[in-house]
């Protein structure tokens, strides 16, 4: 006989003669004559009520199963005779697959976010930490189902790259170098006798490669981990992490800032339509401002300003800010967070910032003094997507790398791409955690990936 | 106005008054008052015919008008009065967005496979990169559908590793120290000095992970990059390549089986539905029987066996093989194609290996001699699909971990997962570039992966 999932039993709409679960006992609880059993299978949030009747032959087992212990149940679903829930379980069968000792953490009580990172091979058995990766599993659907209706194609993008200076932040080293024993010549390390015969680095941004494929299928985007070497121990960053890239032929700036507010929008739709259960558990017991502040990123335009206007609105304020402002400075994390938090109150997006302090790539506009670069910030998390139209001027492009100190050697198939066929064509960069978070609640990053990583932490 | 795709315009069931495409000139011919444009944009294979009438204000201009040249044109969708296509555009204006010079790689001829992979970032320019990069984001799309339709869970296994010893295979070195100035301690690298304070690689696997998740979620799968520093210069191996991973708990090996089987018949049929102008290209241009090989892989039941009958045919074939086959010894990539290609004529699922060519977290089989390992292999392609039941027993599980030397201390977290609330539970490595090389007949890695990673090779 085949199991059925929870969540298919939950939502049936009859009663079923006879069903088998298999699952996870979250709590147990005897009566006189009976034992009830809280069952997860992970399916949902969800439990199901099983009802072991003292009549079934190892009621005395059955009355000893403790926390965290698997078994399987055969019985009837019936419509629940209690308040609590729809359907339950009285079992016909119970089979106790394995035990779980006193020892196992997650006993029925409040556990700490900071304790549950020590165990995350265990926490995803929480509900809390159980509906974060499923609804982490669905916006990665909506990602790629979004970008599949408008007829983007998905590329894997480079992991290891000879590319060392996108300007992005510090990157990790990869080598099959014998640490120990490292080639040396002239007295430095001789990276002609590593794996790739030069220096390699994991990647910070999938962008360079992901233009490649725009200027060829139109159309494309990324999603995929990039990493920085950072030693900075925040709430906010973590040095594995899941960006989408989204990069279009033929597309300006306008266009991309559009492309950026439906995308946001369309990921907040999906979830509070497909994750409805899990989703209300956030909105409960994690951030009570939760569902205002998704129906508000929802319902809104999201205001647009060029950055010299957000200057000014920064100048203009009465908040003392740790940093000061003024044209020519990046905006910090207090300044996009009073911008959209206190002064907007909702989604923002900043645009046309100075050249100084962005990328090579970013296209220069008439002004000469800013580019076309745009960033998303929404309230609570501060920015979410950075993007911006590309400079497709092949000898703009070229100067601009001359300032920047890049080899054009190096970037040869970069200016080859602005050689040939060039076109206007822009894209940004979504970190994916950052999205969880601002749909979860969660405040720290590491609650958001299976397993994260940070300095001095590579635990499982 | 808004561009149009020209898919859609290729797909439309009437003419249209006014439409704009962008897109990349392929070829230009001219007649005695006309010019005949081939546009791609890279949604499709198909080109759009444009008619420059020399009425036209930049005819002189147009005339000029280079293959890689970017366009944009707008006229009436027309009925083509020609016999090549069913669409076409007379131009009713041509803007020419950046012109390619003659020394442009692509021109109309054919060119190597060798020669377009030295120019990785031009060659989804051509229809059969083209083709072959569309076809791997809708394999990749199809993958997370048949997994979300099954109620799996999307788990980012994490890349940065400190397990180092799942005997997958050699693995790059993950380190931020400076390599011209090691920390050193009693002669050795002090890795307490690096980025995560030890030793971190590449993963070479996201199991182990995904078993944690899938022993808290029920069935979960992993799609991302995996490496392998092994110095092979084969056509099958690259250093970096993506895989599928599904883990399910509550499954055996049968179940392992044939979820997998269901896996590839699903993305069969799911390409010959959704990709038929690619595919048809793959058909015809690269493999002449690929259109009978998927058919076959579709229609026919896959053949099940068991290691030791596998060694019996070889034993028993006319073949001469290279390395001799006995029970207890690995099949060799020319055993695993004799037996589907050969022998069988289909894909052929091999099971219940010998435990000591198999890794540790196999399950062991009631004959102490084998383990519930399974292989996939497909005619033309060899081993697709590597998986097996998990051990679930605890004492087992650690019996096996010191027969292969390895420390409980390390994977403290995985030995965790059997002693509290152990299920049976299953799950099987797909190589994603083996499935796009199965679906379009191309028979080097380098050609399915936009910018691969070999020995020596990180360009791009």
């Amino acid at each position: 006989m085949q199991r059925t999932k929870i969540i298919n039993l939950l939502n049936s709409k009859q009663e079923i003669d006879i069903v088998l679960v298999k699952g996870w006992v979250r709590t147990r609880r005897d009566s006189k004559t009976f034992s009830f059993i809280e069952l997860n299978d992970g399916s949902c949030l969800g439990n199901m009520q099983i009802i072991a009747d003292q009549a079934l032959d190892n009621y005395e087992e059955i009355k000893k199963i403790t926390t965290g212990s698997a078994i399987s149940v055969k019985g009837r679903l019936a419509k629940s005779k209690g308040g609590g829930q729809k359907w339950e379980i009285p079992a016909e069968n119970i089979e106790i697959i394995s035990m779980s000792p006193e020892s196992y953490p997650l006993q029925k009580k409040r556990h700490t976010d900071e304790f549950l990172r020590t165990i995350a091979h265990l926490r995803p058995r929480t509900n809390k930490y159980g509906a974060a990766f499923r609804i982490r599993s669905e916006l990665s659907y909506a990602i790629h189902s979004f970008f599949k209706n408008k007829g983007f194609k998905y590329i894997h993008t480079p992991i290891i790259t000879g590319s060392d200076c996108e300007g992005a932040g510090e990157m990790f080293r990869v080598t099959n170098l014998e640490l120990d024993n490292l080639p040396k010549k002239d007295g430095h390390v001789d990276y002609s006798a590593d794996f790739f015969g030069t220096e390699s680095k994991l990647t910070v941004s999938g962008q360079l490669s992901a233009e490649m494929f725009a200027l060829a299928l139109g159309d494309v985007y990324t999603f995929g981990p990039t990493f920085r070497a950072e030693n900075s121990n925040t709430s906010r960053h973590a040095a594995e992490f899941w960006m989408v890239e989204p990069e279009m032929a033929f597309c300006d700036l306008a266009g991309n800032m559009e492309l950026g507010e439906e995308l946001i929008k369309y990921l907040v739709a999906y979830v509070l339509e497909n994750c409805k259960e899990d989703m209300n558990l956030f909105a409960r017991f994690v951030d009570k401002n939760l569902m205002p502040a998704l129906e508000n990123i929802l319902t809104r335009d999201f205001a647009r300003l060029p950055y010299e206007e957000a200057v000014n609105i920064l100048k203009n304020a009465k908040n003392k800010f740790e940093h000061e402002i003024e044209f020519g400075k990046d905006l910090q994390s207090e300044h996009e967070r009073y911008i959209t938090e206190t002064y907007f109150k909702k989604p923002v997006i900043i645009f046309d910032y100075p050249k100084t302090i962005k990328p090579f790539y970013m296209r220069v506009n008439n002004d000469n003094k800013t580019v076309a670069a745009m960033d998303v910030l929404v309230p609570g998390i501060g920015e979410i997507i950075g993007g911006s139209q590309r400079e497709e001027r092949l000898d703009v492009l070229e100067t601009r790398m001359d300032e920047h100190g890049l080899s054009k050697e190096d970037y040869w198939w970069y200016i080859d791409s602005r050689r040939y066929g060039s076109v206007p064509h822009s894209g940004f960069g979504m970190g994916f955690e950052r999205v969880i978070m601002l749909m979860t609640g969660i405040r720290n990053i590491r609650d958001v990936i299976p397993f994260s990583r940070t300095p001095g932490s590579i635990d499982f």
